[in-house]
């Protein structure tokens, strides 16, 4: 089934302890479609300026994802960011944001996309998340991410998303500052009790958590040896996530385990270079082998 | 099989953001036999003052531990350690460390533990541990402890230590340190190819690494939503992992990945209380039953 994502597109300044890159092809939105376009139809909704480069474009669309729903504003710059890596490569600095056109964001869905069953909002205001959920027509799934900025800016509106979907992303740091229970396992039930039927929470490297009102387990990252950028590891691992629940149609538990697994397996290739570097370089068969080592390396 | 450790037993003082323990039952050596005397016959070897609580002895002879090594020296006193906790109960200071009898710890194994099969060495002083293993015949086994102190005031020695043992255990740190690696799947290998056959590195709240020639794997912490008190989850760990070889008497991979997930409930019962307040009120059986749920939420 198609999934369709709303979020930011950027243009991202990247530095490690290693390397340094600019301008490099970025955002939630990019980063969750890419990785979704190995299981399912993806549909990206999203904003850019004119300084765009029409080559990142091509690149998603060689990966069948639909850009019909990409607006260019003339006259206005992309959303652009630059952040730096702790030697750790799990901790960054952010150094510079230019929200640019996605300021302004005010998606508006194209009417082929209104209809779709699986839908990820990408980190956002959680107004701007509503105004989409106010054009979809009886979303089968509704999945969003947020950050510690909306909680502290806008909670009374978060809260009132959390009503409105069924699966909330977040990582650690937000949920222990939402709740203010620095127990993980604490505060991902609690996150659960506020609306979301599930809630990920995500730790770097360190895995992802899952929370249901009968179910809690956690998953490790998969243990690379070559973390080279971990930018939009987040988002990788949702795009993974929900394109394989789309792909499947459902999201029973066990859907939902499998999804996680793929989630962690997209993620760790995406870190293993800059930008969308690594994802290029892979096909669906790479991620069913190390999901298969990865699913070895969880059995006893 | 019969398992020796040897290491410090301890008067610990605990904080924790809700809580406050003074002069408890702690030390490596302690929590460790405590968590392996669920699987196997446990020697201890260590050395406390004339201010040593009878009942502490008591307590672990009441759980089949053979206490014949631990020596009491009169007009001295016990190793004191005290600690806070921060509030994510994973990072902790060390308000005040009191040595005593420990600081002068010279091992001296009864003769009827030196035939022991399988052995540990907790975290010590590497010429101290070094010392053990001449008084030892023929080992099958030996895995030891170590820490960031002796990283750096007695390099040369880890280094020969190293050459002598089959397995080492150390957390996520000490390994960054050894190495310089922040990489822990390179740092892990890195230590590997200092001499043991196996390095474990724990990671506190997110779990524990695994790496051998031809193995590499993670596992998370069981996702307990009370934890009380962190001390002595890395020894309990060891000890429920090491007390596993130990009673099916191999180190098979099969048999070191089971022996790990039960290191891993082990320690998650031992941080639901201070000291061993949490584990005196368990069984094998509550082991075993969490062990299982263990292994169905890493199955997908």
């Amino acid at each position: 089934m198609p999934l369709l994502v709303v979020g930011s597109v950027a243009l991202d300044s990247v530095e490690t302890p290693q390397e340094k890159r600019d301008n490099v092809l970025g955002g939630s939105a990019v980063y969750f479609s890419y990785a979704a376009s190995y299981f399912s139809n993806v549909r990206l909704v999203g904003v850019v300026g004119e300084d765009w480069p029409g080559e990142h474009t091509e690149l998603l669309e060689k990966r069948g994802i639909d850009t019909s729903g990409l607006e260019v504003v003339e006259g206005a710059k992309t959303f652009r960011w630059r952040g730096k890596y702790h030697p750790n490569m799990n901790d960054r600095d952010t150094l510079e944001v230019h929200l640019n056109v996605f300021e302004t964001f005010d998606p508006k869905l194209p009417e082929a996309f209104t209809r779709c069953e699986f839908l990820f909002l990408a980190n956002g205001a959680p107004k701007v998340q509503m105004k989409v959920l106010d054009q979809v027509h009886g979303p089968k799934l509704v999945v969003a991410d947020t950050m510690d900025l909306w909680i502290e800016i806008a909670r009374d509106e978060l809260m009132e998303l959390l009503q409105r979907i069924d699966g909330l992303v977040m990582n650690d740091q937000e949920a222990k500052f939402l709740t203010g229970d620095d127990n993980l396992v604490r505060a991902g039930h609690q996150v659960r009790e506020m609306g979301p039927k599930f809630v990920i929470i995500k730790k770097g490297e360190h895995g992802a958590m899952f929370f249901s009102e009968h179910e809690t387990y956690v998953m490790p990252a998969y243990p690379t040896p070559q973390v080279v950028d971990p930018t939009g590891a987040g988002d990788s691992f949702g795009g993974g996530m929900l394109g394989y629940l789309a792909e499947q149609g459902n999201f029973e538990p066990k859907t939902l385990k499998e999804a996680m697994a793929y989630g962690v397996v997209v993620a760790s290739f995406n870190v293993e270079d800059f930008s969308l570097e690594r994802m290029k370089g892979i096909e669906r068969a790479d991620l069913d082998k190390r999901l298969d080592e990865y699913r070895k390396m969880l059995n006893f």
